[in-house]
């Protein structure tokens, strides 16, 4: 029936992820190979400095500088060395030699995916990428083939484990962002510069590649809207775990319509907004991952898991190395990424949200009033409003900070464009002190 | 390049989940052939009765009774009458004449797996299940394809919806079992006779699919170990709350070594059980679904999400759908279902867990040592004791029940044949008036 074919693997990089894929590889190739129906020789490492340390141990014989060389003759190509350059232009090398790909390259991918799946369909060869979303939990296949029969409308992910490891670092233990950091850093879930991670750009990679696949379409790098967690401040946490809430760091990909001009199209997005406690999302904590999905048919479903980590991420990459050597086996042309839909990417001006803000005001009568007014003078709908009075210390008699009064006010759905006039007119206008948080809140209970 | 095809879709059975496929599958067919690269015509659905009502509407020229003829020149069948036959001789007729098969029929895949798998290898046809587990959430993919390269050495699956709903509403609303279940019936989240889920049956099935996908062995559905809810107590699930345990239904797969006998085999087993409230799957309420893995390389993951409903079990089968096609489109023989490890299944008297025991005994000096010495002569290891003594109570003075007093003892990991022995022999001690509990306890804190 099937003819046993011996595919040569060849693997470029041996950071954590590598080391740990040349390790499982060398313990279980059998096994791997009677999954794939082929067998799997690894026939070299390309790595910059043979004698660098390694997480794992890796036979000094299948060791090269020469990745150009390597990737001759190779059936597959594991890319493992992250960054765009040189990793894209070896990639492009293994691919129109016919070689299929993996990759855990999430930058990449979000910056030159499209050339990079171009390149892969001329020759019909795959580019599998697992990895690069989440690590470990399988997030690429259940959107690309279990949800192929529904339609989307809208992802959430917490697909950052430093990020969401500081935030529940200053939910769960009180930690400012600034402690939480170090703490991340020194527990080794943050680079020693963490702007990738805590600016947001990682998770807007990963959002990039997310709505790129769930809406067939090609959404750029450059098109996701990004705000990272710097500005997150402990009272803003505890006051959304007063309220019911918890704040997390999300990457949204959305099918949505424009309401000013009718568009139907895609918004991607990373911002840290308020989670009910309620939501599955609430329950995801320290360095974990997980992708909430909203779809039509399937309702909402959520995938959980460890989303970084050299061995953890080291499993999607052998999970892509089957699938790949059974394509080998199996034979045909590989299957296009699919960008059929074409939608239009949306700015973040389209997307309409619920918002939590808060305000210091000055402690008269008819506040709430000129407040209220100014929401709806610039078309906000208020849903909740808590006002609370500062008090003088029960043991003092002083009062704590300046005479006034707070008022934490939750909007219903509103668009940016409103939001951003409602917070500018409260800013200025002369019965409020100063505008002290707002964030989104994403998540329904 | 490729070469665009029309591809015949029949469908078997028009109940609450064929009546959406179809309703699915004429609003979105466009979108979903583009996916395919392939024309999906749907070309009939065969039915018992024409005139039956239906959740959706069926065009009634697509309507017919002759299943058999329909079949013939079919691309592509779903069979969604479920039950044994005629739906297993239906399939092997597809199967005979080469088209692919999609199914959800559960019973059939536990029952008649392997006879179904090797006729579709025989053709190079492909056997397609997403459905058949955990409807809409994606495990069948995950398991075959995310997670090939890595070693998966336990599932734990909340695979009954309604049992769930049942445990989670004694939970929660601390309802008798009794009156849990009329409230499921009365919402329509269990059947007029509940028997399959309540028993365990239905998650049974699903527990053998899964150990059979997840360990690439045949797992016959007789070699699944099985208990029911039916005598879980509403005092079990107070109890649990307060030791910080919620009762959950498991399916469970898992590799184990038998420690008698050293021999690494399968275990698949379905039995209520007490699962830390910090649990990921202590999360899982009503009548959602979620199967929890713990694999070598990737650790923890969960899938969560709707595990049975009309239109979010025809997402499922719509996926596969979208998948064949595909798989039509790109040619190339199937791949044969993997079950070339081939691994003993081991009885449940192999499998070592935790356990909670609760004793009423009398309330006299040595008790405590007297039972302690049971279980040592047994083998059980104890990790736990809490002692309630009766108090009389405090407004009348009088004893609520028997004089006495109350143990519940956690165990460390035990056999189940030493367990057993355990039990019997503190039923037969004098020093203790009955055994009130037995439970095992999963997942770790």
């Amino acid at each position: 029936m099937i003819e046993y074919r011996n595919l040569r693997v060849a693997l470029l990089g041996a950071g954590s992820v590598g080391a740990q894929v040349v390790s499982l590889l060398l313990k279980h190739g059998d096994e791997l190979a009677q999954r794939s129906g082929a067998g799997l020789e690894l026939v070299g490492v390309a790595v910059r400095d043979i004698d660098a340390p390694r997480s794992a141990e890796i036979p000094k014989h299948l060791l090269t500088t020469d990745a150009e060389g390597l990737i001759v003759g190779a059936d597959i190509v594991i890319e493992l060395i992250g960054g765009l350059e040189p990793a894209r232009s070896y990639i492009l090398q293994a691919l129109n030699s016919g070689a299929d790909v993996i990759t855990a390259n999430k930058a990449l991918l979000a910056t030159h995916g499209p050339e990079l799946f171009d390149a892969a369909e001329q020759v019909g060869a795959q580019l599998y990428y697992e990895a690069a979303v989440a690590a470990a939990i399988p997030i690429i296949r259940p959107l690309r083939d279990s949800l192929a029969g529904d339609r989307i409308r809208r992802i959430m992910g917490i697909v950052n484990g430093t990020t969401n490891f500081i935030l529940d670092r200053m939910d769960t233990a009180g930690e400012s962002l600034e402690t939480a950091l170090k703490t991340a850093t020194e527990l080794g879930y943050a680079e020693a510069d963490p702007t990738a991670d805590i600016e947001g750009y990682d998770a807007a990679q990963k959002a990039a590649i997310l709505a790129s696949l769930a809406f067939h379409t090609t959404v750029p790098i450059g098109k996701v809207y990004r705000e990272g967690i710097t500005s997150v401040t402990l009272e803003q946490v505890d006051a959304a775990r007063k309220a019911g809430y918890v704040v997390k760091l999300l990457a949204i990909a959305e099918r949505l319509v424009d309401k000013e001009t009718g568009t139907e199209g895609v918004s991607a997005r990373v911002y840290p907004a308020l989670v009910p406690r309620t939501h599955p999302l609430a329950t995801v904590h320290a360095a974990k991952n997980a992708v909430f999905i909203e779809a039509e048919a399937a309702g909402d479903l959520m995938f959980y898991g460890a989303g970084a980590g050299g061995i953890e991420t080291a499993s999607a990459v052998l999970g892509d190395l089957v699938s790949a050597a059974r394509r080998h086996v199996i034979g045909g042309p590989g299957l296009a990424e699919s960008t059929d839909a074409n939608l239009p990417i949306l700015p973040i001006s389209s997307v309409t949200t619920r918002y939590q803000i808060s305000l210091s005001v000055v402690d008269q009568p008819g506040v709430l009033a000129a407040v209220a007014m100014l929401f709806s003078t610039h078309g906000v709908s208020i849903e909740t409003v808590e006002q609370t009075v500062a008090q003088p210390d029960p043991l003092t008699g002083e009062m704590a900070g300046m005479p006034g009064a707070t008022l934490v006010i939750g909007t219903h759905e509103a668009s940016e464009s409103d939001l951003s006039a409602t917070v500018l007119a409260l800013g200025e206008s002369s019965v409020v002190s100063s505008v002290t948080s707002v964030l989104r809140v994403e998540g329904s209970e």
